[in-house]
């Protein structure tokens, strides 16, 4: 039986090899489910970098480009971190350059698994009729908060984790507390979360919305996967 | 309020300031277990190790050591990590010196905290009572599997943090996450860990009695604490 397993912070990817396996990289808030927005409305690529300066690079060559660091879209910039921002007809067939404070870090660090796609609650199942169709072991990575542990990112790690138990073991422990975490968390998923720290952060910076749109579940078909270096629609 | 604050495993710790908290260290299976056992039973001082080497080296200048590696006893060494070695009256007063796969290198990494001191379940209440009195914020370090996460440590976390909701807040999403695990396991805690990846190791190894024990709650009233580089009772 193939397993999954859960990287609970790109700080521990080091102790996982991902060489042969399919890495799901998750950012609930908001990296990921931008990324899963963004390539439903049509967006052609999203280009992930990992710094502002690189984005600011981009953008003199006339690229669209996306900013956000501790929460917050980067002055100068097109967009930020905000879902919402992405549902834009005029993005179609457009390729967007973007740098966020975990997300984009985490698919650098990640990057040479044999597929890697980005997972959302927004996409979960998608993400899951995708991952059950592979033949090699997964891996989720939750992209946390600067090296340290988030519950959102967990909490998707055990959803997908969940459903995918007819063909895929757990690996260890972290798969198996994020399936419990999802269990304790999935009847109230906002209540769940409201004392977490990035919740509270983002309500702080006046963003609910955001973060009442990335808890929805399955809003879009499709699954965003990294080709060569850009995040394309591969499902 | 003062915080408490957990971290995941011995590989994150880079990321928390340890110098001006109470760091409490814990490897339930079993090396947290075994010291508080060693110290309830009379034994002056525990001194860790990080190496098979240092210890064989403490040997041979006539001290009692304790070595273990992958669940194991380490071949020619008076002691392994199992609870029941330590429960011998001819210990009272003396000395053992021990290294252990992941306990003791969380005891290293985490020694410049203000003051240090090893919970298990069998000394919780006795632990928490201590940290209830301190002025400091807490830090619970779970010393998992190598560098990874484990379930039976980040429980215990969560037992630790219950108990101090009335004098200490959760500093991050990972204290909210242990407090749910321990939640969800606290009715059955034997069973909630039996598919746990140290429990199946130490099962291979026929080691059910010491799982079994170090579940088992409150049955020492002491905290081992460090002084200088040796662990000793210090309530």
């Amino acid at each position: 039986m193939k397993t999954i397993d859960v990287c609970l912070t790109p700080e521990l990817l080091h102790l996982y090899q991902v060489e042969d396996k399919v890495v799901v990289v998750v950012d609930i808030l908001r990296a990921t489910s931008c990324m899963t927005t963004a390539i439903a409305y049509g967006v052609q690529s999203m280009i992930p970098v990992a710094t502002v300066e690189e984005c600011y690079n981009w953008q003199r060559k006339g690229f669209l480009v996306a900013a956000e660091r501790n929460g917050e879209k980067v002055n100068g910039f097109d967009f930020g971190n905000s879902p919402f921002s992405y549902m834009d007809k005029n993005l179609r067939g457009k390729s967007i350059v973007f740098t966020t404070t975990n997300g984009t870090l985490a698919i650098s660090k990640a990057k040479k698994a044999k597929q890697l796609v980005v997972g959302s609650f927004l996409n979960l199942s998608a993400v899951v009729n995708f991952l059950n169709e592979q033949a090699e072991d997964i891996l989720v990575v939750c992209a946390g908060w600067k090296g340290k542990f988030n519950l959102e990112d967990t909490i998707f790690a055990g959803a997908v984790a969940e459903r995918l138990t007819a063909r895929f073991t757990a690996a260890c422990d972290s798969t198996l507390a994020a399936i419990s975490l999802y269990h304790a968390a999935k009847n109230n998923l906002e209540g769940f979360l409201a004392n977490s720290s990035h919740v509270q952060r983002l309500a702080r910076l006046n963003i609910h919305e955001d973060v009442a749109f990335c808890l929805k579940t399955d809003q879009f078909d499709v699954v965003p996967g990294l080709e060569g270096d850009q995040l394309v629609k591969i499902f």
